[in-house]
C-alpha cells in the first residue's frame, strides 16, 4: 500500500480570497475545523493540535499552582434531580435526555457538589480543589458567530471547597492569579472585568475577555480607577455636559414576596439595568418576573395582596431625571401616603461611553466590545446548602457548617476561536507560539533528489531540540499551483506558523527563515536582538527586512538555536 | 490558607473487606471512579490517570505505525439525517436530542463519511487513516457489569479510507497489527477472535478478548487450527461421542424478499445461530425478523404472496438430526414438491465445549468467557454507498469509485475496567506497570523531623529520573488507622501500584522495595535477575521473599536504576 495522505494539510488560497472570509470561514477553509451542522463543529489535524496545546498549559499551570490539585472527569450526563434541586432544571438551553429525565451537562456545579458529599466530612478534607477539561453542552437556539458560540464545546472547569468565607476569597483570588497566569502564557492581551454571577450565583465575580469589535460582549473602562466591569455591573453618572432628560418611562417590579412595588423611572432613550435595579433594591427583586409586563405585574400586585392600598410602594428615580421630567401616570388608584416612599438620585440604566465612572465619580468611560473567554465565581454556600454539603468542625458539629465554594471556567475551544479572531492579519492566521498547531513549517523548491537530501538534513537537525522534534509541518512541494514554494510559504503564512523555513539551493548550508508570527513584547526588545551580536559571525547569522517580512538567514548549525531565540518573543 | 488536601486517595480497607467486593466495587471504594447514577460514572484522579496513560500508548502506538494518520475530534451530537440514511436511525440504545432530530454518537460512521466527502475527491488523496479517542454514548437499558457496559465510554475509533479491495485488505491487517502491539504494550494476555460484522457491517471483522470468568462473551478456540472465534463465528460438527438427537424444534424465516420460506430444523436442546442460518440461506434471510414468532412469519409469508402454494420452501437440517428424529408437523398444507428443498448435514447451532471444530474437523472444541475489549471491520462501501462517496480515478471518472472503508474500535474505559477484573488479586487491584495510576509509591513510618528528611532525600532522587518523575505517589503517613505504615503499604497494594517502597530507619540509606505488579513474563527471566550478579556489591544489593512478596533493599543512590529494571517485567 502506498503511504498515508494527510489530506487535511490545507490547499493554497489566495489572499484576496482569505480576507473575504470571516474567522470562522476561514478556520474552516484551512481544515481547523469542519462544520457538521448549526453550532455543532468537528476538530480537525490542525485545530485539535491548536486546543491540545491550550489544554495542556491549563494542565500545567494549574499543576504548578496547585501541587495537590485533583484532576477529574465528571460524566457528560446528568440526572435531573440534581437540578431540580438547585433550580436550575428549568433552562430552555440545557439538552434534555431519555425523557427528560436526564441532561447533558452545561456545567457541573450539581455533580461536583454532589459527588463531594461523600468526600467531604470534615474540615480537615479542606481546602480542595478540583479541574476537569471536558466537553459541555448548550442547546444554542441561534448559534452565532461561529466558533464562538457553539453547541458543544471544550472547557476547563475547576470547583473549589474550604472552611470558611475568609479561606474561599483566599482560593478566590489564587484561582483568579493561575487564571491570569494561564491567559499570559498565552501572549495575547486581555481584559479582567468585574462582573455579575448571573445564573451561576454567587457573590463574587470576574471575567477574562480578549478585547475586539466582532465580541457580543461590551466592556467599560476608567481610565482614573482603573477598574474594567461588565455592562450589568458598570455604574455611571450623568457627565456634566448632558442635557437634562425631559422624557420618563416607567419599569415595575416585584420584591421576592411580592408586598412591595417598585417603580423604576429613568430616561426614555435610555435601558433599564436589572443588575443595578436589583442593587438599588437590596437584591429583594424578583428577577423571574423579568420579562413580564408591566400590565401583568400590577395584576400580580393586586391580584396577590389582599388590599393593595395598604402595601409598599417605592418609586426609585434614575440620577438622570429630575423633578421637572415628565413622568407618566401613577397607576394605583388608591395608596396610604405613609406606605409610599421615593429615593432619588439612584443609578439604573446600562451605562454609555463618556459618562462618568460610578465608582469613582471621577472619568469619563471608555467602551470596548469583548470576547468572553473565563469567568470565575465565588459561590459561597449557593450549592452546598442545595445539595446539602456540611463538615463537621473541630467541636464535630455539622449544624450551619455549608462548605463554601468556588467555580472557575475558561472556554477552551473559545479562547482558540477568539485569538483566532483577534490575532489575524491580511495573510490570514497568525498564533501566538504557545497554541500553534506546529512551531515550524519546511518549504522548499519542487524535489530533487539534491533537495530531498537537504530536506532530510533539515528535519533531522530541528528534531535534535526537544522543543522542535514534534512540532514541525513539512509542506509538500512540487509543481502544481497548491504545491509551489510560493504557495508553500503562504500556506505556512494564512495556516499561522511562527516561523517558516526555507530550503533553498541559494544559500545553503545556510538556510532562510521568515518570521510570521507577531512580536508580541514589541520589537525593540526582541530577544533574538539581544544575541544577534555577539553571535552573528559564530552563526553566520544575516538579518533583513523584506516588505514587512522580517528573514533570517542562519548556518544549519545554529538554526535551532536562532529558532529557540525567535519563539521567545512570538 | 492550609494546604490542599488529596481527598481522592483512598482510605485503609481491610482484606478481607476488599475480598468481599466485586471489581466495579472495588474501584469505586478505591476512588478509581464514582458512580453517579446507573451506569454513569465520574472518573476520580487515580481513575483519570489510568485512562490517560492508555490513551497515551494508544496515541503513540498509532503515531509510531502510521507517521502520517490524522487525528481529529469528531462533535458528539450528530444528525438524524445521515443515520436515516445507513438505516442505523432505528435503534433503541441511541440518545435522542432535541426531538429526536440529533443523536449523541455511539460510534462515528456517518459523520467521519460525510466528513470525507469534502476532503476526498481523488484516488490521489488515499489512502487515508483518522481517529480520535473521544466519548461514546449508548442508553444501555439494562447497565450491566458495572464499569464494562456504561451509557457513556471513552472509545478509540479509526477509520480507514482506500481506493480497491486489496489496499483495504492491507489497511485492515496493518490496523490490526498495530492493535496487538498495542495490547502487547499492556502486557495482559488477550486473545483475538474471527467475529460477526453485525450491526456495524462489512465484510471482515476481528475482536480483541480478555479471557475471564465474568466476561459475557464466549470464545471458542481449536487446539489443532488454532483458531479462535466468537460464538456468532463458531462452526461445529457434532461430536462422535454424543447421542444422536431424537427430539427436533423447527424455526421459521423468510428469504429478504419475502418469497422463499426457510424451515430450520436442529436438535431441541440446542441454540440456532442466526449468523450460521444466515451463512446457510447465502445470506439472504430477513433478519428484521428475528425476533419474531413462527405464526407471524408464516402470516406474513402467506400475505405477501399470491398463492404460497407456488413459492419455494427450503428446509435445512442441522447436521446432529438425523431422518429418524422426531419432526414437528409441516405447517403448510399445500405446496408443489417441485418448489421444495431440503438441504442436510447443515450447521446451523450455537457450538459448545467438546464438539469438533467446523473448521478444521479435527480437535474439540475449548470455549472460555471472554471480556470484548477491541472491535475491527473490514466495512467495505457499506458506508461509502449510503452516503456517496466515491473518488475520480486516473481516467477522471467518478462512476462506481465507492471508496472502500475500515473501522477499527478500543473500548479505552472498558479496557482499564477489564484489566482491573482480570488482574486483581487478594491484596486487590494490581496493574501492570504501563498503565499504573503512579510507578511507585512512598510509605514511612509517622513523621518525625528526621524521617521528613529522609522522604524528601527519596523523593528527590526518584525524580532525577525521567521515567519517575511524575509517577511518585506519596501516602499520608501518621498515628490514626488510616495512615500507619502498615496501612500505607496495603493501601499502595490494593490501589495497585507496582513498586511500593519503604523509608525506614533500619536500613537507611538503603531503602525497601516491595514488589506489587505480577511478573507479566514469567519469574525465570525477570529482567533484574540478569542485572542482579554483577551489580549486587556496587548497589549494596539484596533480595528476599516474605511469604508471596518479593522485596529488594537497595542503596538510594541505585534506587532508581533497581526500579527500572523491575518495572521492565510488570
Amino acid at each position: 500500500m502506498k503511504p498515508l495522505k494527510r489530506i487535511f494539510l490545507p490547499r493554497f488560497i489566495r489572499p484576496s480570497v482569505l480576507n473575504r472570509l470571516n474567522t470562522p470561514e476561514l478556520l474552516e477553509s484551512l481544515n481547523f475545523v469542519a462544520k457538521s451542522s448549526s453550532g455543532i463543529y468537528h476538530h480537525l489535524p490542525l485545530g485539535h493540535r491548536t486546543i491540545e496545546k491550550l489544554t495542556d498549559i491549563v494542565h500545567r499551570e494549574l499543576h504548578e499552582s496547585f501541587p495537590n490539585v485533583s484532576e477529574l472527569a465528571l460524566a457528560s450526563i446528568s440526572p435531573r434531580r440534581r437540578w431540580e434541586k438547585t433550580n436550575r432544571w428549568n433552562n430552555n438551553e440545557m439538552y434534555r435526555l431519555d425523557n427528560d429525565q436526564f441532561c447533558l451537562v452545561p456545567t457541573c456545579e450539581e455533580d461536583i457538589t454532589k459527588l463531594m458529599t461523600s468526600h467531604i466530612k470534615s474540615y480537615k478534607d479542606m481546602p480542595v480543589l478540583a479541574y476537569q477539561v471536558t466537553k459541555k453542552f448548550r442547546n444554542e437556539k441561534r448559534p452565532r458567530n461561529g466558533l464562538l458560540r457553539t453547541k458543544e464545546f471544550l472547557m476547563l472547569d475547576a470547583y473549589s471547597f474550604v472552611e470558611s468565607t475568609e479561606d474561599a476569597k483566599s482560593m478566590f483570588n489564587e484561582v483568579n492569579e493561575a487564571f491570569i497566569r494561564i491567559f499570559k502564557r498565552l501572549k495575547i492581551p486581555f481584559a479582567k472585568a468585574v462582573a455579575d454571577n448571573g445564573y451561576i450565583g454567587g457573590d463574587q465575580s470576574i471575567e477574562y475577555h480578549y478585547l475586539h469589535d466582532v465580541g457580543e460582549d461590551k466592556l467599560f473602562y476608567c481610565p482614573n480607577c482603573h477598574t474594567t466591569s461588565t455592562q450589568d455591573k458598570t455604574e455611571s453618572l450623568p457627565g456634566t455636559n448632558l442635557k437634562p432628560t425631559t422624557d420618563v418611562t416607567v419599569k415595575y417590579a416585584l420584591n421576592k414576596s411580592h408586598d412591595t412595588l417598585f417603580c423604576f423611572y429613568f430616561p426614555s432613550d435610555r435601558q433599564l439595568n436589572w443588575n443595578l435595579a436589583s442593587i438599588a433594591t437590596d437584591y429583594d427583586l424578583d428577577s423571574a418576573l423579568k420579562e413580564f409586563t408591566d400590565n401583568k405585574i400590577l395584576t400580580i400586585f393586586q391580584n396577590e395582596n389582599n388590599d393593595p392600598m395598604f402595601n409598599k410602594v417605592v418609586r426609585m428615580m434614575d440620577s438622570r431625571i429630575s423633578s421637572r421630567s415628565n413622568f407618566p401616570d401613577f397607576p394605583l388608584k388608591q395608596y396610604l401616603k405613609n406606605n409610599f416612599s421615593q429615593i432619588t438620585d439612584v443609578n439604573l440604566v446600562n451605562s454609555i461611553e463618556g459618562e462618568i465612572c460610578g465608582l469613582c465619580g471621577e472619568s469619563p468611560l471608555q467602551t470596548s466590545n469583548s470576547i468572553e473567554v473565563g469567568h470565575t465565581f465565588n459561590l459561597n454556600t449557593k450549592y452546598s446548602e442545595a445539595m446539602k454539603l456540611n463538615y463537621n468542625n473541630a467541636e464535630n458539629t455539622t449544624e450551619n457548617n455549608l462548605v463554601k465554594m468556588g467555580c472557575y471556567g475558561i472556554g477552551i475551544s473559545r479562547v482558540v476561536a477568539a485569538i483566532a479572531e483577534v490575532n489575524r492579519d491580511s495573510l490570514g492566521l497568525r498564533w501566538p507560539s504557545p497554541i500553534a498547531p506546529y512551531l515550524v513549517s519546511i518549504c522548499s523548491p519542487p524535489k530533487t533528489e539534491e533537495m530531498n537530501e537537504k530536506i532530510v538534513k533539515v528535519v533531522t537537525k530541528l528534531t535534535e531540540s526537544s522543543q522542535l522534534a514534534n512540532e514541525i509541518l513539512q509542506l509538500p512541494n512540487g509543481e502544481d499551483n497548491n504545491t509551489t514554494l510560493f504557495s508553500q510559504i503562504s500556506t505556512s503564512h494564512a495556516i499561522g506558523i511562527p516561523i517558516c523555513i526555507i530550503v533553498g539551493s541559494k544559500t545553503w548550508p545556510r538556510i532562510e527563515i521568515e518570521v510570521r508570527g507577531k512580536r508580541l513584547k514589541g520589537d525593540t526588545d526582541a530577544y533574538w536582538k539581544i544575541k544577534y551580536n555577539h553571535l552573528k559571525d559564530q552563526y553566520q547569522w544575516e538579518v533583513y527586512q523584506e516588505n514587512t517580512t522580517e528573514k533570517h538567514v542562519v548556518h544549519l548549525d545554529h538554526a535551532n538555536d536562532v529558532i529557540e531565540f525567535l519563539l521567545k518573543d512570538i
